[in-house]
């Protein structure tokens, strides 16, 4: 039904011919397309307008011949759809007034209806499947429950997320009942993302390497396992947990399509944490997208050959930064696209 | 000659009663008589007058039965030598009004004599030894090339340093030429520092883990190495490497008397992956400092258990975190102090 289903046979480990390609949050950013539109409308809006949503995911696929493409959302639409007044600041990024700190504020917390409060989200992916016109598979995407409750706490963006993690330590009964609280929302979320058709999904564990091994079990995976379980049966799941390399080896005992890696781990490494049976996403650095598009292919070429074409996905290790050359995405892209069996 | 020596005999790999403790950034930050001198004296002039550096190096060795002292002090110490004018910045951190990013800034940057430009550090030495009376070893350190690059490139702090990978990735000649000149201002200062009676010198690489490991060993390593090779028949030399666990094999081959790991490395994989015969230091989350002292005993015996009693210095995986309770941070110490086998 899906013509480009390369993506598709990757996640069910079947033998390809090349690997496919997508990059994460491919829609927007470097695209000339979107910086048009997002001079136009703010942050949220272009969340929460179906229209514009649909639009900016399908951007990416009208210029660059990617294997699939994902709805141009954010991770944060779910706190919000809690109750949690997220907003975007200008040179700051997200920003709650009020971070959440005590037991009180987490019980305030109610579980939403997803179907009234995230409704945009599920009109989004109706108007971008009629737009995609099965060309390629559309991903839908949630952030990791704790990577959630980072924000929450901290109130906006961190380089290590101290006061997150303090508060789970001091107060280790009100962060496990938000990540539940999370966790329940996040799978409703998912369950109806599916249910209007896109064809995988996957969560983003992106502060989940703030965490040692130890802790990550604790106030990460076990949420995210949680959500694995009750997705696996209706779609793929992607997890891709950023400097989370440690937790790789209990990830691939799940019910996981696959898993995504970032640029700090080798494909040797990777490969032997995970069995070697794993579908594996990933890891070009996306600094290394400032390199020149003949090293950039070059670079291409040599991941592919380490992770091996079957049962991987050709990916950046973490969003492509704002100001990459277009034609340097490209190359990326193209590399894999070209990449031809020696 | 140095009564407790027990770090020292840790760093030869010598069997010992219990494991020596320290803590990175002990000096500093969370202890209330450092912080009437903060208020007194900005970052530079603490860091530049002998007599308060060493005050301050003195201070938790006052106050706790730590077996080693750190020289207070700034890695930004050595591009300041260098003519590059770091401030720090109020709620900002380090700052360069013009950061360096073309081959010109590099070609004209000099390599000082640090006698005459970092004169008043190795004052600072012989006044601290003067007060610690031969009572524990003191550690010199410096910021590895890479890390100090980061600053220098981007200008201030960052989440990624994608300014400063980009800045190695598009003008590779350029950053090149930068690391070999922040190199061999470090060697000379280390080697001052050495004479000047430190008994261990300590490279601390805080950003090699933005780095893909090939990256790594080209940007950051490399260089580093050259810094073991000139230390290493003088005093003990230890290279901490945050986020650098990829790195691990490689670093052990090298003449370093011990490597620092960070809290998402479990102590098996890290002995692991140095061939279960280097000395280790680290790894207690400092985050981690915020459960309760009951809760950080339990946790530190643990690591103890895990790592071995041999071999090993305790510490936390990076800089204790400035609004630790004293008593918490005493919990840590005390539990590897009165640590004993069972």
């Amino acid at each position: 039904m899906i013509k480009n289903d390369l993506y598709l046979r990757a996640l069910k480990g079947e033998t390809v011919e090349r690997p496919p390609v997508w990059m994460m949050r491919q829609a927007g950013r470097y695209l000339p397309e979107f910086i048009a539109l997002r001079d136009q409308y703010d942050f949220f809006t272009r969340c929460q307008t179906p229209e514009l949503a649909a639009e900016i995911t399908v951007q990416p696929i009208r210029r660059f011949p990617l294997d699939a493409a994902i709805l141009f959302s954010d991770i944060l639409v779910v706190p919000q759809a809690m109750g949690i007044d997220f907003k975007m600041k200008e040179s700051v990024g997200p920003w709650l007034d009020t971070p959440i700190r005590t037991m009180e504020q987490v019980q305030a917390i109610e579980i939403p209806d997803v179907n009234d409060s995230l409704g945009y989200v599920f009109d989004a992916i109706e108007i971008t499947l009629q737009k995609l016109d099965n060309e390629v598979p559309l991903i839908g995407f949630a952030g990791s429950p704790w990577t959630i409750l980072c924000y929450c706490v901290e109130g906006k963006g961190s380089k290590a997320f101290d006061i997150a993690k303090s508060f789970c330590f001091q107060h280790s009964e009100a962060a496990h009942l938000l990540l539940q609280k999370i966790t329940d929302t996040t799978i409703a979320y998912l369950k109806r993302k599916v249910e209007k058709g896109v064809s995988a999904v996957q969560v983003f564990d992106s502060w989940g390497g703030m965490l040692s091994p130890e802790d990550y079990q604790e106030f990460s995976w076990k949420y995210i396992q949680q959500i694995v379980d009750a997705l696996a049966p209706l779609s793929h799941v992607v997890v891709f947990g950023k400097g989370c390399w440690f937790a790789l080896e209990e990830m691939a005992k799940s019910k996981v399509s696959a898993l995504g890696v970032d640029w700090t781990i080798t494909p040797e490494m990777a490969r032997k944490l995970t069995q070697n049976n794993m579908t594996l996403q990933g890891n070009f650095d996306p600094a290394r997208l400032h390199s020149n598009p003949a090293t950039i292919k070059k670079m291409v070429n040599e991941m592919i050959h380490r992770f091996g074409k079957d049962r991987y996905i050709a990916n950046l290790g973490h969003g492509i930064l704002p100001n990459i050359p277009l034609e340097n995405a490209e190359a990326f892209i193209r590399a894999v696209v070209d990449w031809k069996e020696n």
